[in-house]
């Protein structure tokens, strides 16, 4: 790596970090990505990409791997950089809280090797309020430095699976810092490899916006359902009515199974339990009803799966239902709070004949994951969650039905 | 008026629907308009326009008032034409059930002068279903017609007080038949006047549609009701917030005291009690969740209120409070569910020291209204509904306070 350049470091080389990190190298600043993963960090280093599904990744590894972007599984060999972005993953307990320990220890084994005068970056998204204070205390406490010996900004990354690498380039992506001196320095930073870059008031302002967009999505997708269980109970075709409600003021979402995910269905969650601390009890009505209504979803798609099978000549208990896609979303090998895995399981606990299938999983994959396997075409009633479509092979090869939504 | 042209009559020459008579004047058709306002009639019969405030329509009475649009009390002055548009108001009751008493009387009085192949088509927003519903049995009655002997579609206005001219002309406007041959009767009649016009499927669907434009108003306002408190009591400043939050697939709107008027506040009623009558008692949860945030955004101003008297130097009960501004919303004189006069109401019951100004009242005009008129010099605190900001003129005289958001 050449020594005159700029080196900064990037903690967490996952979907939204690699992308990220490959984008800053290839803007010609010198990056060290830290990663647990040894073996991860072994690929990038010979050039190799780990996330083959996001377009132009592969290009920047091939020629940024193992040069300007070097990855590593310990912390202490990014000690002279004077800039440290943080990107691993937050998650949420049973309970919707958030737990901090991937976070907290990223960030305290950070905290080990920064140095008067540094930076850091928090980019995981964040309930408002938590890069001034959990990130602050730790990175104090590992560091032995004192408030104002160090600078500490937020800057969420608005990434999409698939999409990261133009969104880094195009996508407007906001900065703030916990002091004024912190938020300059940051975008001076960020600015040498985003072009759309935003400096807010505040890093808390930052953590909000990210959160913000999360329930706009939500509360619309919620929006969207109930609206579809209505156009469909009065005899409407929904999606006719969508098509010409949507102008420039009007942007009615698409109908699903629920919001699965790691962001969408987590975010509003972290203002209700943030209001529920401060008593606030009324002040996310709109935010839990949305939350309430697109998980329970899967029972609405439910029994509209128990009509369909009705329909299909044999007793209720032995009609083969296929569950066509587990996945959270289609075209993405992820199942955290998946409402379409929410959905088989549903139905296997109602004692129907419910069987799985998805094009990214093997049938192995789909046992191991609990359920009973099977090809669609020996189904009697397949449910595609990704178009909210149900088949009926038998009935088809019949003439007897078409594919439209029932 | 030239015996040539082809004759439309339009019932209602209210808000909507007079500027829909003047774009079909001036499109060329000869339109006979209906309002049982004589008195409004003779204006627009001497070109003169009854409502200043619409841009662009004063221009169109004067060239076609008395020529190419007649405007008279007396249905019979329309029995030669084989369009009529009916654009009359629909109202709620206490309860929010549509209460139908207008527009049963307008379109009866049409039913006894519709003539076999006759067209009808209704403008008015309703709950899907109401023009092949109600509104044809009432046709039928009234007439004597048979179903089949007369045609019947659904076109929405989705004009906007001051705009309506430009919407008119520009903005996409949907028409839908009870039948295949209404649908396509009516499109071939507003084809003439509405440049941006699309078929759908039913009248149903084009009924359907207004009302979800609607929902996703009043739902989106609500949202970011709930966000403004969130903000607030985070202390993040909400509008700084939306401003980045907001991009092309994210579209927060802005704060309020609520949601007042005829339109937005209603509509999602026409689908709650739907679904009630059905018993789908959790089809609207979403819908029913915005409705409250809204409805009970008076009380957390009067709140704000409170708290921002505290900091005047007199006792509670003397701190006269103005509120500038009680109809829904601003430069337009309607108070139909205003919440800003539900806000200055509320005031007074709590036996606050509350008064009323509004720059479309005069003092007897807020006194008629049950209020007691203050000019804002004379108040110690302001509250102006529209820009959610306060005043304390005294204070500010003397530079304690600024003029930002409590």
């Amino acid at each position: 790596m050449p020594e005159n350049k700029e080196k900064i470091a990037i903690v967490g080389l996952g979907n939204a970090g690699l992308p990220l990190a490959a984008v800053a190298a290839d803007s010609g600043l010198a990056v060290v990505g830290v990663d647990i993963n040894a073996e991860r960090c072994r690929l990038i280093n010979r050039g190799l990409n780990p996330i083959p599904e996001e377009a132009g990744l592969g290009e920047l590894i091939a020629q940024h791997g193992g040069k300007n972007l070097v990855a590593t599984p310990r912390f202490e060999d990014a000690k002279d950089c004077s800039t440290f972005i943080v990107i691993v993953p937050l998650f949420v307990d049973q309970s919707f809280n958030p737990d901090f320990t991937i976070m907290e220890s990223a960030v305290r084994s950070l905290g080990k090797i920064l140095k008067k005068g540094d930076l850091v970056v928090l980019e995981t998204t964040f309930p408002p309020g938590t890069t001034d204070g959990k990130v602050r205390a730790w990175l104090r406490e590992s560091s032995g430095l004192k408030d104002g010996e160090f600078f500490l900004a937020y800057s969420p990354e608005r990434i999409m699976t698939g999409y990261s690498i133009s969104r880094l380039r195009e996508f407007p992506k906001v900065i703030g810092g916990t002091d004024e001196e912190s938020g300059f320095r940051a975008y001076q930073v960020y600015k040498k490899f985003i072009a759309n870059l935003h400096l807010v008031s505040s890093a808390k302002v930052a953590e909000m916006i990210k959160v913000m967009e999360g329930c706009y999505r939500d509360v619309n997708i919620a929006l969207a359902n109930e609206l579809f269980k209505i156009c469909t109970d009065l005899g409407i075709d929904f999606f006719e009515a969508r098509d010409k409600a949507n102008h420039e003021f009007c942007h009615i979402h698409l109908p699903s199974t629920g919001v699965g995910g790691h962001c969408i269905p987590v975010y509003p969650w972290f203002l209700i339990k943030e209001m529920e601390k401060r008593e606030q009890f009324s002040f996310c009505q709109l935010l839990s009803a949305s939350r309430q209504v697109n998980d329970e979803m899967i029972e609405y798609w439910a029994e509209k799966i128990l009509r369909a099978c009705i329909k299909v000549d044999k007793p209720l208990a032995a009609v083969k239902i296929c569950i066509r896609g587990i996945t959270f979303r289609s075209g993405v090998k992820e199942f955290y709070h998946s409402r379409n895995l929410a959905l088989a399981k549903l139905l296997t606990e109602k004692g129907l004949d419910a069987y799985v299938f998805d094009p990214l999983l093997t049938k192995d994959d789909v046992e191991k994951k609990g359920f009973r396997y099977l090809e669609p075409e020996q189904a009697d009633l397949i449910f595609d969650p990704f178009h909210l479509t149900f088949e009926c092979p038998e009935r088809e090869a019949a003439g007897q039905v078409d594919r439209r939504q029932v």
